[in-house]
């Protein structure tokens, strides 16, 4: 293996920083585990040795290589993976993030998406790079529980995936959406834009355009929580 | 006016970093502000100062200060305001926030509730400073739009609030939260835990333990999430 650096995006492999997120790859996706470096004083190492052991995953002493990837306080445990590009399910539904911009937020819509059972992300570049290990660590490594794939355009993802019913999270949206009177299909994509500009208008002309209902005092919902509410909403509503 | 330092909790006032919290500072709690100080290159410059203007706000020249202060690129704008405690409305719905630790999820979680009209925000101590500029920031000025107020323990809340319907939200909580059955209270508490720590089991025996429906495959979901869905849910619920 070669030297380990500080990440970059154009690395064909990344870091999970903490106990929880290296956990996650080891049990979601071990096959992508390169290897995992403990700190010296990291005190639960029993059960993370038995997953590296069952998955052939070597275990590294290393804590000036700890240090210097994971820049914070408080991380005694990195994994090194292999990145990895998915296919998404035909017939599961899905969410699309269309330039997605900010890695905190990213990591918090798939820890949303896989707690609300949605394991399929589709991410229309360009946008935030779902491999950062800052993106990997605000997801709890529920990166690892779903397929993602990068699109380059939303025509493109439609043309793959012709038959979701397309809803389109739009402050001016024309429907919208209450508790009782949520749309249940039963295979769905949501559709949601970056942060500061959201989807332009040309995405009311794909699907249904929705509108969480939010008071004139703020300016829009914060990208998370609308995914949360859409992602929760429609899960349950389908039941 | 004493010189211009970096924030620090400790003192009596605080700074609106960027164009739009200082725009919502000045608009909401203008009789808070003590001066503003705009960058040579800020383009949109009228707006703001007939803002100051209006509420005798004065504005400063000072690309220095506002470099110094902000730590961050794109920030053009800076407001200076004095903290401020409010006191809570007694006839209005609340949202109790146990020992918060991030700073950025306070500001989220605020600027949330203010988008589904719940204006009354406690915080059981210790927790993280509401006026620090990362939590105004990230409530996107938010936080001059509402009510907010600290107690030592959550008793000392409970009875100065004592005719609230409390609702905690736990993951092991009584009640599920679906969309066909949410509780439709008039009044209400709605009371979440620290992020990695959520709520001790003695809040199961204040009001109804609530518990938002989540896959296994995640630990939990992000509190900001939880609010929002909780705050939606809630206020849709009562109309």
């Amino acid at each position: 293996m070669e030297a380990v650096k500080p990440y970059k995006k154009n690395f064909e492999y990344s870091y999970t920083l903490g106990a929880f997120p290296t956990f996650e790859l080891l049990k979601a996706r071990p096959d992508k585990a390169k290897a995992v470096y403990i700190h010296s004083t990291f005190t639960d190492r029993e059960a993370l040795e038995e997953l590296c052991r069952k998955n052939k995953v070597p275990v590294l002493e290393g804590d000036k290589v700890i240090m210097r990837l994971s820049e914070k306080e408080n991380c005694f445990v990195v994994g090194i993976f292999d990145k990895y590009e998915c296919a998404l399910e035909e017939k599961r539904s899905h969410v699309v993030l269309v330039n997605p911009g900010n890695m905190g937020n990213m990591g918090t819509i798939l820890r949303t998406c896989v707690g609300f059972g949605i394991k399929d992300i589709a991410i229309i570049t360009p946008g935030a790079d779902i491999f950062n290990p800052k993106v990997v660590r605000s997801s709890m490594g529920a990166l690892f529980r779903l397929r993602h794939r990068h699109f380059e355009s939303f025509e493109e993802y439609r043309k793959r995936y012709p038959e979701h019913e397309v809803f389109t999270f739009m402050l001016d949206g024309e429907r919208t959406l209450t508790i009782g009177d949520c749309p249940k299909p039963e295979l769905f994509s949501l559709v949601f834009g970056n942060e500061a500009t959201g989807l332009d208008a040309s995405f009311h002309n794909v699907g249904t355009s929705v509108f969480i209902p939010q008071s004139q005092d703020v300016d829009s919902l914060n990208l998370t929580i609308a995914v949360g509410i859409g992602a929760y909403l429609f899960t349950q509503g389908g039941k």
